[in-house]
């Protein structure tokens, strides 16, 4: 039977295991899950268990409501916001969330990370979305359900697509990240955390710094996606 | 008969090496003690002995008073401290010191750390506090056994129970930290670092940022701890 | 028929193996070339291959229009800016692009780096040149062809030679750097990423810090370059 | 022959090595000397030999004069600035110069650094002093020779001894080191260096922070110094 996830447990695994790697982690202060769309589940980290005591069969399964469909450990206490997201959002298949330092800062201070050059542009031509906090009544109800709709909610009143812009900060929380398969999930989450660093120390050495002009965030997108890309093999 | 601490002796030696592990000391800028309250003694990091030199049996073995029961070397030059709060916090078995960098530059600020995101509201529900420096009397007197008066003085001063918040930094000084166990404290002085940057951070990216509203404190803080709480296995 | 360029790929490729290990990129985000000029090529690395994939063979040749000589990947999508150089600089032999974190931010910045100290000037008299972002017309055209020529202009505007100076940043962009070997140009990225933090953190010291005299800067800059220079072997 | 430097060869060989272990060097930015003062020479790093090259045996002797006594290789660039403090202070027997990243910050900005906690005081009592830069007939005629004189003659300005501060910035260049020991000298550059990082970010969470009282200089300081020291074993 478990053989079933196996394949889901070891994506989420591996994508877990690159948190501390890449930095973007302290402690258990973060989590990675993989979906099977044709499964209708994803396998996620449990919750508070150390990376260095990881396995792939401690993945914990869960379906799109958020339910527990196999594994004996609790799933991440942020397991329904990863399950409304994979819901609602029917393309991803991965999603990360982390607390890595720069990313978090931004979220504390409410504000959007300005587009400042071609790392960013690279793989966005839109500022880093921060999502308001919530309303007292959603943080004291279904709390971690409720932040999958904040997220979502951003997106459609800032008109973005989630296939798009494949990240956001949630006020005076931290990121979250996503992607077609965790690994993606998890590179963005490194991307965001380095375009949090560059605009940060941008700002220190200009304070009004302009916003990348248009036809390089054009140029630099469509670099590295759409149909006419020519980045990578 | 030095069987009788070695479990103490062990416990402490663990948790001292995790400083360096951990980023948080440099040279031998810290020192972490476990207690056994049964025995009414201490197991602390010897003075000035460097991490990769240490193994379980060089850590000194301390009363509640400050005296050294067992152990050839010189128990740290902030034991006192660690006794004074042995003694009068009566539910905690590790105590951390370390100048960790931005813990430290927050010490030095005079400054308590203002709670700006579910990072530190994970831990705590109020802002990190920052013991004012002591008298000149007190410095020139029993510096160490009074520095522990100090901490004991500030938690008095701002209603704070030591079994919620388990750190604070000592003005111009540095951080300490505690726990039900050593392994516990030197946890927090990671975390705390962490809380340390990423304030420091987000001040720099908005002068005015907002603390954390109380919902949201709150709701995090109950994630984590009391009935309730739900992270974790 | 491969061993014509071998020498080239070997070179090139433990260039490129320098960068991570200096810490210069993130994931794919930078690139270097060696040329042989008596061949009329240089090898490069291939585009979006992690740098733990990469072997010597997986090196790309290209000609200094930019065309592909021998290789099955495709070469690196800042190629033709490489090409660019290699064609109008005749003395250099190597060239790195990366987006190092505090050269990137001075890009962002769109300002020169101040010569603030002899770390700097033992590298370089003149301030470290941000060329201005490109017009959009440049930009939608053949872009990282005109990035060369934006790069060229830019030193002919301010007067530099290209074999005193051997690093630009490209506002909005990042760094690149160049040298007689491909080795000396990794050289040059990490001096000017040390360069570039050391400024940022003077100007948060001291808002108003002064430039470096001319003596000073006369000095240093002779001691490792030119007929009377005694630094090394 | 050889045989009567090797002491003093393997001590400078060991503390050179010590300075990328604790990241205060990037590629040659450095050089350690150990003296022998019944020999009245010192072993000094050969210049811009890469620290995995080196050898003890590659140590170059050189007397208080600046003259190479033995060895092939050149010795430092900096060689003179030593001789002249070895032939001046007779109490130390090692030197250490860095381009530690902070600790040149402070040196570009002109500015000594503050006393702002305990870290300091552990180790100095005074704020960490920046000699100005030189003027243009010294930087001009024989410059590291010179340099010696500035950093005495800084001391000497502000009444300070050798033997109890024993760290200087040079002004627009970069940290000078030294102690007893070339260990002890390396040591005290690290030191410096984390107490650079410190008061860097002390300032930045707030402007106006206030240097240290004198009570607890003092108290700091002579727990680890003089007499009725009791910090280490």
């Amino acid at each position: 039977m478990a053989q079933k996830y196996s394949h889901i447990q070891q994506e989420a695994y591996e994508a877990n295991m690159q948190l501390p790697k890449l930095n973007l982690v302290l402690f258990t202060f973060g989590n990675v899950s993989a979906a099977d769309r044709s499964l209708g589940v994803f396998a996620i980290k449990p919750s508070g268990v150390p990376y260095e005591d990881l396995t792939p069969e401690k993945m914990v399964i869960v379906d799109f409501d958020g339910n527990t469909v196999e594994g004996i450990l609790r799933p991440s206490s942020d397991t329904k916001t990863h399950a409304v997201l994979y819901k609602h959002w029917e393309k991803i298949n991965g999603i990360v969330h982390t607390h890595s330092t720069y990313a978090t800062a931004w979220a504390q201070s409410l504000r959007d990370i300005p587009i400042y050059g071609t790392t960013h542009a690279d793989h966005n031509t839109v500022d880093i979305p921060c999502a308001p906090p919530m309303s007292d009544e959603m943080i004291g109800g279904n709390y971690e359900y409720e932040t999958g709709f904040q997220i979502m909610n951003c997106f459609t009143d800032k008109g973005l697509s989630y296939e798009e812009v494949e990240m956001i900060l949630v006020g005076n929380h931290a990121p979250f990240t996503w992607g077609k398969t965790a690994a993606k999930a998890v590179y963005n989450s490194a991307v965001l955390e380095q375009i949090a660093q560059m605009a940060y120390i941008t700002e220190s050495i200009k304070a009004d710094a302009l916003r990348l002009k248009d036809a390089l965030i054009k140029k630099h997108y469509e670099r590295k996606h759409g149909a006419n890309s020519y980045y990578g093999q």
